[in-house]
């Protein structure tokens, strides 16, 4: 390298990516909307770092020297004490402190900050010792903001920051929570601008799968967890796939060898024909009945079953029927974490892709029940349920099924025609500003640089409804021209004749009547 | 380390912190008051990633072997090939790219982004050799969000993660777009809450400054910058010991030793006379006078004069006389990159810290023109100016003279007295939410965890102005006993005798009335 000279080339980190104005809008129209609702439940505002400690989060293990794959992380550039379990400086035999640059990590959601921030919270208020006498508080928060995932291989669509938009009960276990969890769902999707019948929000209970899987002979954790995984993939690979994942593996078609789980075959039916007989589940009642009929000896799955029937009831009663929320035996939901009930929303709309292939949106929120996680910081059991909608991925379905609104109108512009009207461009910009229309002068570059033409596009590309013109004639008379830009491209296509054209976009309007003017044009 | 365990804490980065409802109340008050003025200036809302390539936003030197310290950097985990000047892969003799794992930084600023943005634009648009050519786009956008610094030493309410908002245009070099900042900066301000008088908008040009320096004989771009640098302390060190700082230096209150420049010492008294003659400067015209009588021999200070001119002439015609807007010959602002008119919004008001004493509140946003930032990304000179608003130090300027706004209610709660009525508190509130009345019901942790006196204490740390109640006598009789919080705590003090206050502060709605009830008891 020593003769070639490096560059500085500007560009955005791999996997990363600029949002534009009317990508903004869309993401802002989804997140004030979902926190309006939010809010309506009594969910507080709250927001946490964007750094954390990979530790602290939950994905760096202290006998490990590495963090999780698929977490943003990096060591932080000073060193710090190594902490011990109550987190004093670990201290070697000469009383000096352990240090390190302990791992950070960019946040991969906003579920394990919350976890952070609970715990925190709880042992700010009480000694360590005091935990397992307390009455865990309960928290309900909702949250906003970029989280990341550290993928190697990006496809297209697929990025390393992407925004969500969480809540969550924390110190509760009354699924009276959990029923509310579809009704946020539903009403903030619905108040995005989601018709009804086009999402339907999918819920399960993770209880009633480990008392299914025990009642199979399945006890142990691991293999309970290796099977859920397998479960996992059932919408992406098939039922085919699926069951010679939980066999002897299969060759995907990239031609990559997927170990298999090796379960015996008469399990392997067993797990098949359970969740198969769901495939065409009906009423929530239906499928209790259906579950019930199954699983009437696992105690395990019967608490998961009265849980549902709690559910059920609630959303009944408040007119949640299976237009909305349904119950599906056979959602997991990836995290190992959940331990109750699963929620998902699956969006029913689909859409052509780049080559015309017809394609499904899938899954738009997610959510569940987590009574373990904060027990993994704090040793202290708080049960927690919440769920997040995926802010980008809903932007995205809302412009591939032509949902997303219409580019908002840009600001009014008053052309620069002349150095010398510079302050009275100034001074009408200021005006029409005060009576409400956004205003902006076009400052171009300079002289050479401000052709009617360029100024003209500036105002397409920015999509300004109207243009005001005032050269030096206009400005003696006392008046400024306004261009309809939005009505010229309306009338283009019906009117050839280019005089006509300018006499209906085009109007001489006196600076005296221009407020008054404008905002009639824009009302139209 | 071998014997003893080390533990997970749950615990912040250093200098991190999290963001509670009040203060985000707070801040999004700022940012959507801000973002409503800037927009109806014509700009338009871009969002950039939080993490940048450390040289992509001017902070690593191909040349060194480390980024600027201050700027939060990693080395990404990703190796990537090395880019020659033209965004190619460098490649040895064997035609193998070198590879390496490049600086990150979680951006330090939104105007760094900014210029990232703008060149990676204009690259998308023009071959490289023909950029000499173009007429540089005019863009101008607004953007929010946290930014980072690494500092070492973290004094209290100084943090590694703070947000800012920004506006900018680039590419032009109308000064009027100048005069525009300072308008936008006082409408922004006033529409956040500030009242006149209690800020001032402060202007220099840096032209100025710089045909001064020429006038008295320093040509050097570094000595200019280096002189620059310890102007712009003398708010914080005072007149003496800036002085000091240009002559032979001095010690400061810690003991530690600060170099001087060791100018002449008749370039100093120059130096200082200039300034000081500014001290207790007068109208916008009169420091104009002052300033063509000093330096009406230098061309670049003409050229500057005459900006500020330009300035003052638009902001005289809109009314923005001197209780919004003065010229300060003494401002620099510290960034090297600005190039003409500088900014920085000062409040005018102090407060009293913890231990009594009377503190000015200071600088409270900044900003100016940076006509070769761009240039260092791109080789082609675009000028461009913005300013940004200090979100996160705004929100500490209110609260510490108790401009903030009160913080806002909490839901309406419904009180958990019985399991059975579980479905009834969720139809209630569904009613009270479909009358757009924030509602929580409480999910305690269980049964033995939902004493009323706990329930109180969580809606009165939520902020809720009405507990509703709901035992089995009362669904019995189809009633909620409402009480009202607020105003039981505004009758505390006036109200010795409980039953009087009982009988004030609660009452027996029936359920029907209900929804009525609560707004008419929100409204008072």
């Amino acid at each position: 390298m020593a003769n070639q000279e490096r560059g500085i080339i500007p560009r955005k980190v791999k996997g990363f990516r600029d949002i534009d104005t009317g990508l903004n809008q869309l993401r802002w129209k989804i997140i004030n909307a979902a926190s309006k609702i939010y809010k309506s439940y009594g969910f507080e505002h709250w927001d946490t770092p964007v750094l954390e400690y990979a530790d602290a989060i939950g994905k760096y293990m202290p006998d490990e020297d590495t963090v999780d794959k698929g977490v943003y992380s990096f060591k932080n550039p000073e060193e710090e004490p190594v902490l011990d379990k109550v987190g004093q400086a670990l201290r070697d035999s000469n009383g000096q402190a352990y240090m390190e640059n302990a791992f950070v990590s960019m946040r991969y959601d906003l579920t394990a900050p919350l976890a952070r921030i609970y715990s925190e919270k709880l042992l700010g208020k009480y000694q360590r010792h005091q935990l397992n006498q307390i009455k865990p508080d309960l928290f309900r928060r909702y949250q906003f903001g970029p989280v990341y995932r550290y993928e190697i291989k990006l496809t297209p669509g697929r990025f390393r920051e992407f925004w969500q938009i969480d809540f969550d009960s924390v110190g509760t276990n009354d699924v009276a929570a959990d029923a509310e969890i579809c009704m946020v769902l539903s009403d903030a999707l619905e108040a995005i601008g989601l018709k009804r019948h086009t999402y339907i929000v999918k819920m399960n209970n993770r209880k009633v799968l480990k008392g299914f899987l025990q009642s199979c002979g399945v006890i142990e954790e691991e293999q309970e967890q290796a099977i859920l995984r397998v479960f996992d993939k059932l919408d992406k690979i098939g039922w085919e796939a699926m069951q010679l994942e939980l066999g002897k593996g299969r060759v995907d078609s990239s031609g990559a060898e997927v170990a298999g789980l090796n379960l015996e075959e008469s399990l392997i039916e067993n797990i098949i024909s359970f969740l198969r007989s769901f495939e065409n589940a009906g009423t929530r009642k239906e499928v209790l009945t259906q579950l019930s009929a199954n699983l009437s000896e696992n105690e395990i799955a019967k608490e998961g079953l009265e849980e549902l029937h709690k559910i059920d009831g609630i959303l009944e009663v408040l007119g949640f029927d299976e237009e909305r929320v349904i119950f599906d035996p056979t959602l997991i939901r990836g995290m190992a974490y959940y331990t109750g009930p699963v929620f998902e929303v699956e969006s029913l709309q689909s859409y052509t892709d780049d080559k015309g292939k017809e394609r499904k949106v899938g899954s738009i929120c997610g959510g569940g029940r987590y009574d373990g996680l904060i027990e993994n910081l704090l040793g202290l059991k708080v049960p927690a349920t919440g769920a997040s909608i995926g802010v980008d991925r809903l932007a995205e379905l809302l412009k591939l099924t032509n949902q997303a609104p219409e580019k908002a109108n840009g600001p009014v512009l008053i052309a620069f025609f002349d150095e010398d009207l510079s302050t009275e461009y100034q001074r009408i910009a200021r005006e029409l500003r005060t009576n409400g229309i956004e205003t902006e002068i076009y400052y171009g570059f300079n002289k050479g640089f401000r052709k009617m033409k360029k100024q003209l596009k500036y105002a397409d590309e920015k999509n300004c409804p109207l243009v005001i013109l005032i050269g030096e004639n206009e400005a003696e008379k006392g008046v400024a021209t306004v261009k309809n830009l939005k009505l010229g491209k309306e009338l283009a296509d019906s009117i050839s004749d280019k005089r006509e054209w300018n006499s209906r976009v085009q109007k001489e309007v006196p600076l005296t009547d221009l407020a008054d003017y404008i905002k009639s044009q824009l009302e139209v």
